[in-house]
């Protein structure tokens, strides 16, 4: 009961961090299906399908979770062999946990190679892509300056700081406000993903729209860095991302402003695919018009309309 | 010696204020013109020229100061007799001191015809004038919402909270990187002047060029609200106003970062004119691109080369 | 000599609508198909290819009869066995009456799901998957206000008004010169499709392009409603959508203007996908430079340089 | 009694037109000031503003009107000298007449210097100045072809069809929804104006901001032709233009629509500066940002703040 | 050994020609791949690497010759039978060399369909296919003009008047510095193209990406006429097409500018895809933002990190 | 007769160079005004406007005489005493000498300080009062790098290169096409006027318009540097200015090209007044759309309608 088991550690918060949740629900189903006795196709589907449902029931909000398992059972049901059908699921599998673990590197060596000599390149919030691309290209001399941003409520912007420092890379964090006023003199811009769209657009953290709108107004690249299960297939079906909005006292100290001010704290906002230049995943450099044939490559056309 | 006093109480900060201190020093000037006595023109605009120059160096970077001075002076040394220039330079303070009495007050009025019923208007820093306008067309049963950005590193924002809260403004606190989440909703942007260049350059609190840029995006417009004292006669002959950098402290506490990150914090940022729809000021709404003319009406097409 | 049958009843106009004269001949073929005596494969694909010549024949000008047909014997040609030919027709032939018959529903989901509650919403002339988003949106909760645009010079405007209002939808009618004004207020603008080209290009109702140019400038996100039939494999190689005129007797009553007065009276026109956010279709929303690869992956890269 | 009678035909319609009412009341307080006895100036100066009152009373509603008296009584205050100001008011009115004559003549011949031979240029709705120019370009050979909009509802595209058709110029004529289509092949636009705001906004016939856009949009020059007295000082107090809405009648006929169709029915459009090349006016061709110092210059900085 | 000596002729410059050095590339697989005895698999799947890497060798900096040897052994490890493996090898060459030797044809014919009678089109550098389809469309009555930019420091645009010219098709050659001053009158702008990358960026001549600007202000659509095999895989993995800078004397001659004088002369420049409506290639017209998609349809995902 | 010689000379090319034409002309001015007996001012007026029109007649298109001549007579005609008039006359020469000698040290000076230490500035073609800002910033230690376009066909730039490069100023030559590829790294774009029109639209060297588009894309500062003296009255009433053809011959050498193809030759482009951020002139840093206002203010409203 190996899916069972998973499935609970990912609901108890044992197992976190959207990509390692995935890459466990994909280890999950494959010893499930390894351990599947030799009986017939239709057994197998049946309870490959009551395997799957049980993960995505772990944490249903998860996209790279529910990308995870869809990778993994792609295509299960056009094969008519129980054998075909367990080798298909394990190389799946395989292929997935592979890549997942090599994404940020890989995303890493691409971004590097996106960047001259002597480049300023700036980002928001806290993105462990955005970040593995600045490294790695500083490692090759490329960095002469990373300018992070506070990424005010949370301040995600000090995490960076400290994470390009320690890495050696020299930093400047500035307030949410500087963007504009720097960016004329940036040679790129990095970030990070929480959702790419069917249509191309980016949800990310609050901000970074504006940090894309003000790259467009100066002519600085603009690069997404994002593994491919962040490409969201439910926004196929056009169902919009809903922007949380999370708690006043993030903002605000008690007693700072009259209770009758409202604080409006959303937590994402939506960049449009004008404005991105390219979105740099572990299997390649793509457009963010890209995104539709990602999704149905990665996950398949028949991930719409399931419900 | 009423100009040296008031020079003296301008340098000790006794008499602080952008608009304070300009009126001081043209009722200054006025007195001295009064107490001199029937003697030669020669002398009288010797004098006046003196009490001129100790005024202006009591504060040389006010650029409000600058402006009064020369207001007040404006055209004395066409005038060939002793009781024209008296009269002349009584008159000018005169209307300047009634001006810029009344000046918020205009600019609240004119600003709140700007809007209609039901708007929603955001605001950035901390901006008597532009807080007038909201307030005004409040009053007036125009505004549903006012938005205030926190404006960090000071968080200036707090404040106007607060001020617009306690005149019974419904107010709405926003971190400054979820203006462009909110932009699309809004129907106008009200925000102040530090300094309005002869190209109509506006210079500002940092991030008011990106509030710019976003309303400029959505089709929102944007407003200056600014006393005509903040018009600089300086930048016409070219000087770029410098924009001052603060201490590191002020964005962060000691050990969030290690020493060697930098931290990069301007005060001030500069705003095209082709993202400002109007200048409100308390002589008429302009476009910024009349900023050269109003210069010159103002303080005189001699007020260039000086040095 | 069921195709015979229904080319027939096409070309009588008995069979009318883009949707539903690809579905007929969809039918068609399915039943030849299913009606051929169990002999060579070889003849099997003549007299598919003969039906499929005689329905296309019936209607040239018809993209989407073209589209039922090449879907339904897309693959034909690569098959060896009479069986499995007759049998990829036959799935093939289900699978296109299926998604046309649930297009319009799909697509009215898909494109609720776009808005947000309290909307207002704008469209132009008269389209059934326009509408069909906007009455299911309503049917949600989340529509205030449709605005239906004239159309002149048929004034299909009045049609859309009727129907939306028929479905309780609030609506407001407005001229064509009215657009721009009343922008600034809208939150989605959804239209028809008359073709999709490959490079991603509208070609719709004279003044949508207009509409779209102007949702761009105010950030309004701009939706085409359109069934994949309406993508158009033909303009891969290169052909311009000749753009029909119309007869100036549409414009004005005889008498109004001197006969020396040419009327020019533009069916259609060109709209560029930089001012469309997405495109909904009955298989997903997609951005619209993923044209070129939807055309591929329903008809087949081999539709091209057929002459 | 010049002025009273003059008032009393303004009221009852007897004098009709914006030009011909400015005119009217220019001449008649000039006969006004040529008829006072010598006497003192203050007497003077009370009979020409009790003159000034009741003819801007007689039609409180027209700019052209305000806008003639101010012109003529501009500076008045300031002459201490019977005659003197008498000559002054003479003269004045005398400027404003010949001007005013002359300003139909004048903008045809400076908007015909704009083009090259061979030009294709567009108009919208009805304007006598934009007319004048169109004809006047024809004249010298310049005009290959003028394209109207049939500007719905009122469909003054009609008049200007026949206008220009009865001029001997080569018209087209178009519907609203077909300019984008056209934009591309036109050399250059123009449109008349209601009024001129003091921050260059232009307000005119709903459905012209959409053509800027458009021209702008392809790189197509955007004239305004405008006597000087569209300007309107009272927008330098910041009163925003309101747009009449008219009628639904004028857009339907009975039964076309359910009653619970609401038609809006907007007269008038804001265009912004930035999509205005100029405005062709009596007094030379100026960029649209020069509004603030036309009005300025022709009615007094004294104008702002009366009531 | 056709391979190796194919690669010799490559490596001496006997075979020249980025298509024609792809054309003897793929022939000579294909020889080899026939010419291999009935064997193991596994011993032809060596020899066939041998000979791809043989012919690589010859020159590596080549995007076309990397193109063809991937396109011809495309899917070859993944056959497991000698013949099989065989006859899709000569298959894929066979449709290489046909591809490309009809490639021109093919793009010219679909160029010219993008243009109306009476087009004034504008090219830049010496471009074969561009020419090809400003050619074809003049045969089929649709060019009035042809503006060709005389494209420093070599001056192409010489060869391309003369090209142009002897073609018959009447012919204007410009300045590179006059394109803005003419791009309002033109109808359509035609290049060629040296690489196109995986997110649609085009690289070509320098000078390339300032007439894309300047035709996409004037909405004046931009065509690239490119080959499939200018699309590069490499950049799919995040290269940057390194901008090669040639020497100083092909600008100016000895002494006529001081020695201390830098002469900066790039020989590419990067065009975004936002500027370019479509790229015509053989296989049919498309956005740029297909790119990536071309690169993996054509190539295979399996193209991407080789190294 | 003292304008008779000076018309003489400027007419015998004696005296050449704008500038030199325009003081010339007004010293003659000045000194028939002198040298004019006492006697009526109306005999003094007829002799000043005789020698007005000798000197205009002497040069008929330089703008510079025009603008000098009628500099030195405006307002005379409203002086009713000769006296005044002597004086007027001769103190409006003195001041338009003294302007025009000290213009290119004042526009150099304004211009330096619109530069950051460090700068990177392009140039076009050969403008004294460009090179004069970029020289002076240098000496003020703020250039790090001069760019010179080559400014085909005459090739200008080699000759800015030299004088820059004399002045010790590190430059850098580039081809035309390579300004969109080094766009990015630029802080600052130079230029000089040949014509500023009323409604802010520069006219300059052909290639000028591109330079400024570019500019725009990249948020780089885009200045003109002219003298007063290049605001051209006559574009006031509408006149364009005619953009001269040069000849074939300084594009290409005989035999090059077939005589069937055509060289397009222009000497001059015009820049819109939107991708100009000021015009640095020697009495002030104004917006473009400050044009109209110079001009009145220079040389009289009454300048229009002469003919």
């Amino acid at each position: 009961m190996r899916a069972k088991e998973t499935a609970e550690r990912i609901r108890s918060m044992e197992v976190r961090g959207a990509a390692e949740i995935a890459r466990q629900a994909a280890i999950a189903l494959k010893e499930e299906a390894l351990a599947y006795p030799e009986m017939d196709i239709q057994g197998f589907k049946l309870a490959m399908n009551g395997s799957k449902g049980m993960l995505l029931a772990s944490r249903p909000t998860a996209i790279s979770l529910w990308n995870g398992v869809e990778f993994v059972t792609k295509g299960m049901n056009d094969v008519q062999e129980l054998e075909a059908a367990r080798e298909m699921i394990v190389k799946n599998a395989d292929i997935f946990v592979k890549r997942s673990q090599d994404a940020l590197a890989n995303i890493g060596k691409m971004g590097a190679k996106r960047l001259r000599p002597g480049s300023r390149v700036m980002t928001h919030c806290n993105s462990k892509a955005a970040i593995a691309a600045i490294v790695e290209a500083h490692r090759q001399g490329k960095v002469k300056e990373a300018i992070a941003t506070e990424s005010r409520p949370w301040r995600q912007g000090i995490l960076t700081a400290n994470d390009l420092s320690e890495a050696g890379v020299p930093t400047t964090l500035i307030v949410d406000s500087a963007v504009r006023h720097l960016m004329k003199d940036i040679d790129a811009v990095f970030v990070g993903a929480d959702t790419i769209c069917s249509n191309g657009v980016l949800i990310n953290k609050i901000g970074t729209s504006q940090l894309a709108l003000m790259a467009h107004e100066a002519r600085v690249p603009f690069y997404v860095c994002a593994e491919t299960f962040k490409f969201s297939p439910k926004t196929m079906s056009g169902d919009m991302v809903e922007i949380e909005e999370r708690d006043a006292t993030e903002i605000i100290k008690p007693g700072e402003v009259p209770s009758s001010v409202r604080i409006f704290n959303p937590v994402f906002d939506a960049t449009p695919p004008e404005y991105i230049d390219s979105i740099i995943t572990e299997i390649g450099v793509v457009p963010p018009y890209a995104a539709y044939e990602i999704i149905v490559s990665e996950f398949g056309q028949g991930s719409i309309f399931m419900e």
